[in-house]
């Protein structure tokens, strides 16, 4: 593998990120420009690595006028797209943007990989490449979900569809000390995402792992509803990535909804866009957090290193807020931290 | 059991319902409120039969000034509570005014049984008084969303927790005749809820779903994802309970959660006031439809009769609807098409 142009010997202590610059579905453009606002956003405090094919960036780097920012770039030659099939892609392209900056991570070279490409490639490259932490049995991602009061993460986000008790009960552990580290939040409350309050509800697995939380040292606090999660019940919910994955979409699509609907009702008269008109101001303030961009990526957790994925359709901003989120989780060292309880557990 | 006042022997071809009158939140108040609305708005095309405490129900009759209305009231000296074990409830209870209702369906007293009660008594009912119809594995419940064009409907809505490939497959055919029955669609679209559109995708029991829907010979168009479903999509989207339970408790809460939002918004300042005041008119009737009361209640699927089950804190127009829903419901002879359908399957 060639790294060219790339010297790692310089600034040691500098954090940094190697960032998937042909990862999104505006890739090379949006990842550039979100790489300099983001090194801008920070003071310059981290050096980004940028990952791909070096034309293109460099490029896009003449255009964007960043020449004078001191980037890395890392060359690939190939790329993985959004519609290869993550196993395959990984074994067949070698050389791709996603391997060569997650290998640059494995070899100590950067302290982080972002990408905002295929979900099921990072995921994979972050697993195979980074390797599992010790004692997690599935590596799983998280997302905040927008509520009343604040966010909470629910996990597994997606990675993981048929899932076990000892699954719940990792993510439940992976997700507190996420929420704790990311939100400042002493022993985050914990709850287990099911169709009733009561114990005695919900599958198998979530039977079991209800009794493997109540017993464990965390701040569990037992079954929520699907309507709880938009009451910020819970800091930290848990699920299969069956559930989560389809959540997640659907409260995706809430506000792409309420746009149409609002859309027709505007479409009935000039009274009726008049008022959508005015409308648009609270609705956009009051559902903010609910783009996804804002938060930018979420790490896997449960690999032994940082590797964060973003939205394929990032915008810039999304770009940016990924590369700071970053940062953020290699400097919280939240994988050692799992490691740590983890591995009192297991011993 | 004494059915006092009832006389059952009257007008044979007018169609009866018997409604829980102490089901719901609000029982029997909203109960015979309901009822009212619903015989005025039918023109008294059918007979009610108000199930439970007598004494209470001609109280609220008297209350209500219906007294002239042609209503039949059949007692029942027990209730069961929201906070009842179905099952339990159930054989404890015998006198309980949804056994009683349940029964007088069974025995061929009523054509529909319907309640705002308990969810899982009602479900509980349905199956073991009116018993499962033929190849029905089990019995299941369907909601309709609103979607960007009309609606879906939802199944199985939280009936059935754990679920195999065949009862996926039976949840679609019986969804597929309810839609088709009740929204005059001929052959309505079916998808699987799944974590992807590709076939590769999901738990082995909705894999295994994906093979005998598309071996069939309704019209499965394959799977949706979470985002999906308010996009209308599909008529029919197939999940087990679990899934359905917390897609629709969310949804759900969607609304309040705005609200809430809105509400902090409109407390930052008076021209942030104004603006949420004018918000309120295109958002109330954009989203009318997300409210359960419009729809009323949904029918027990697969079992020998028409059991209706409505939201516990229906309004009265909630009540009025689930009324209507099961005179709909039972004309259209919708279990009847059922066992027609699975019996020449299973021939």
């Amino acid at each position: 593998m060639q790294v060219p142009e790339a010297n790692f010997m310089e600034s040691p202590k500098k954090l940094r990120i190697a960032l998937d610059a042909m990862g999104g579905d505006y890739a090379p453009e949006h990842e550039v420009a979100g790489a300099i606002e983001a090194l801008r956003a920070s003071h310059e405090q981290f050096e980004i690595v940028l990952v791909g094919d070096e034309q293109a960036i460099r490029h896009q780097l003449t255009l964007q006028k960043a020449e004078h920012l001191s980037f890395t770039v890392a060359h690939a030659s190939q790329v993985i797209t959004m519609s290869d099939s993550p196993t395959a892609a990984l074994k067949q392209k070698k050389d791709s943007s996603l391997a060569v900056g997650m290998r640059l991570h494995k070899e100590g070279n950067v302290d982080a990989c972002v990408s905002a490409g295929n979900t099921g490639a990072v995921l994979s490259a972050a697993t195979l490449i980074l390797g599992r932490i010790k004692n997690v049995s599935r590596p799983t991602i998280g997302t905040f979900i927008p509520a009343e009061y604040g966010s909470c993460l629910l996990l597994d986000a997606g990675a993981n569809v048929d899932c076990r008790a000892q699954h719940l009960y990792e993510f439940a552990v992976m997700g507190s000390i996420y929420v704790q580290l990311l939100k400042k939040k002493e022993r985050p409350s914990i709850a287990l995402l099911n169709v009733g309050e009561e114990k005695s509800k919900g599958t198998e697995a979530v039977l079991e792992a209800y009794n493997l939380l109540a017993a464990s040292k965390y701040n569990f606090m037992g079954n929520v509803e699907g309507n709880d999660i938009l009451k910020s019940k819970a800091d930290v919910v848990v699920c299969d990535g069956f559930v989560g994955n389809i959540i997640l979409k659907f409260g995706e699509s809430v506000p792409l909804f309420l746009k149409s609907r609002l859309k027709k009702f505007s479409e009935r008269g000039v009274l009726n866009k008049l008022a959508v008109g005015m409308a648009l101001w609270p609705l956009k303030v009051s559902l903010q957090d609910m783009d996804p961009n804002e938060e930018g990526g979420v790490p896997v957790l449960g690999v032994n290193g940082v590797a964060i994925i973003g939205h394929g359709s990032s915008t810039i901003k999304g770009i940016k807020n990924m590369i700071l989120r970053a940062a953020e989780v290699a400097q919280g060292q939240v994988n050692r931290q799992i490691e740590t309880a983890l591995a009192r557990e297991g011993s």
